[in-house]
């Protein structure tokens, strides 16, 4: 297996490098992450977002500091580890660390979990050597990576064939490398149908109020090629109205077992709009998304942001001090608006509970 | 009749004083405009915007200059003015100058030839005098500032039995006070149904690209002290799947036959989520904005604006150096999507070709 080399994230020998998105669209500038700490600040900063690269950085974070172990001079002449316990209590503290950084992300505590797994496994051979656990960790890190760009390449694989040449889509917030390994879900659709030379075109929603789709889906989208438009979030619907638009294609952040999805703020006046104009909706939707225990969408808890968001642009006011706002950062869309669901184990269609549940009921 | 003061603009004797709307919503500071260059400047510079008030500051620019004549010392010892002629030629380009701000604005030229009616009118009783057309042009000033004030509250007045006590209201862009002489149109229903004890609480959509939601419309409420919350485009929809909402009140630009309405773009989306929640979506609408020579929308030509208004926030980029965007300043929404038209002589229900032709056919 390649280490990771993409856009978001890279492995360089002895440091992760990884795309300050802080300061994107203005410059694409990698910051070197040297060891576990400076992986979680890089998480703690929002120089690292998006919840699968989220979960990735910190399995490279662990990979990181076992190396250092490694390298340490305090071992015995014949190269095994005196003190492994020590060793595993040292990256169990590692862990905990990491998870820290961002508690409420389920990416990140399912990749550490990984990661701790493979450090018991180590433990229990014990005396082993410190460059062969970290090698693991390596390894385990690198296959979180890997896994995570199949799956998405597998979605967009599933895709293709519902976007017809030369299509004009619209797409919602960011969904693509910068969140993930590589390719994305829903913009990994986008670029791949690009790559696979489908002449696609892609309108995208600036996405207030974090601006997701203009600061970062306009930048990967230039980044890779990709012909695209950006638009208010208000005018999608204008535009279906006005210019022929194959489909719109979004990501989700919980899927309810009836086909009720949570996604950014925007995605159900979207599906509304594309309904009114009979173009189909697609939700593009790793099955780790889905929440099968929810019947439905209703109980969907819906974080409510800071009103900054909302009244401050780049730090500037957009509207009087003190002006209250409200500023729900997800929206549910109910299952009926939505035309299919996208997976890495193919295209699901209505009725949603039986197509999901044999959807995650398949053993991958 | 009393001189105007408002919110907007204000007669302060030998002076127009304008509050400075780019400066909204930072600072609220009134420029005194002293002579009919003044108030062009004004409306170049956009300090005075809002297609109605732009017409009645044009016409105090006219009633400015008349002012600053009648003062000139070369007249006769009786105080007719000798030179009716050169004074006439005098303010037709005073008319003229002033119409070239905005030459886009039919509310501008409208109001310009009030004045240049009574202009004329004054003419041909020469020997008048100059201090008379300076009155009599005041005079006129006032009363399209009246006029306006009048169609704006019976607006309103017409509105409210259509605005439950309590009621939540979702309204887009801005229609208000600092459009118009006063009230406004739908921002106008929400002032003065709070005026009249409803315990109105207004949503107000920020209204990108150009924020006149989150700049102008929260300003104003702020400044009667109607309570309201601002939200981003896109949460409408959500807002109506999660809370009451009694009803949309939005402004428009031009209306056809069939009820199709141009209108802020957004405007559509709004009325597509509304009616997926049955919420009653009105449009308050002046007839002046009737154009019943249209048979539907489809005619309406929609301005297509720069694309740094999607790109820049307060002149920074959202989005990387030379993304593409598509800024129609406008939308068109289908009159099936609408409930009724608030007019200042009446609400107006379906079917809208036979309802709207009448009130248009008013004698006013």
């Amino acid at each position: 297996m390649e280490h990771l080399n993409a856009l978001s994230l890279r492995w360089a020998g002895d440091r992760l490098e990884a795309l300050d998105q802080r300061r994107l669209p203005h410059e694409s500038v990698y910051i070197a992450l040297r060891d576990a700490e400076a992986v979680r600040e890089a998480i703690v900063s929002m120089a690292i977002r998006g919840a699968p690269l989220i979960g990735i950085s910190a399995a490279y974070g662990v990979a990181l500091e076992a190396g250092a172990l490694a390298r340490t001079p305090t071992r015995d002449a014949d190269g095994t580890t005196p003190d492994a316990p020590a060793l595993r209590a040292q990256l169990e503290r590692t862990i905990e660390r990491l998870a820290s950084a961002r508690p409420t992300a389920v990416n990140l505590a399912w990749a550490l979990g990984r990661m701790r797994r493979v450090l018991h496994q180590w433990d229990a051979e014990t005396p082993g050597r410190a460059e062969d656990l970290a090698t693991r960790l390596l390894l385990e890190a690198d296959t979180i990576a890997y896994e995570d760009r199949q799956t998405n390449l597998a979605i967009a694989r599933h895709a293709l064939p519902l976007i017809p040449p030369g299509a004009s889509v619209i797409h919602h917030c960011n969904t693509g490398s910068l969140a993930t390994s590589d390719y994305g879900t829903a913009l990994g659709i986008i670029r791949y149908a690009h790559e696979q030379g489908r002449q696609i075109h892609a309108y995208l929603d600036e996405t207030r109020p974090r601006f997701q789709g203009a600061a970062l889906s306009a930048f990967e989208l230039a980044h890779f090629g990709v012909p695209h438009t950006l638009i208010v979030d208000s005018a999608s619907a204008f535009l279906m109205s006005r210019r022929a638009i194959a489909c719109c294609l979004v990501g989700c952040d919980r899927v309810a077992a009836n086909g009720d999805t949570a996604n950014k703020i925007g995605t159900y006046a979207l599906a509304l709009a594309a309904r009114a104009h009979n173009v189909p909706f697609y939700v593009a939707c790793p099955r780790s998304t889905l929440d099968l225990a929810l019947a439905d969408g209703s109980r969907i808890e819906i974080e409510e942001r800071s009103a900054d968001e909302v009244r401050r642009v780049n730090g500037q006011l957009v509207c009087p001090e003190g002006t209250q706002a409200w500023n729900p950062a997800f929206d549910v869309t109910p299952g009926s608006l939505i035309t299919a669901f996208i997976t890495e184990r193919g295209v699901v269609r209505p009725p949603f509970d039986a197509g999901l549940r044999a959807i995650a009921d398949v053993r991958g």
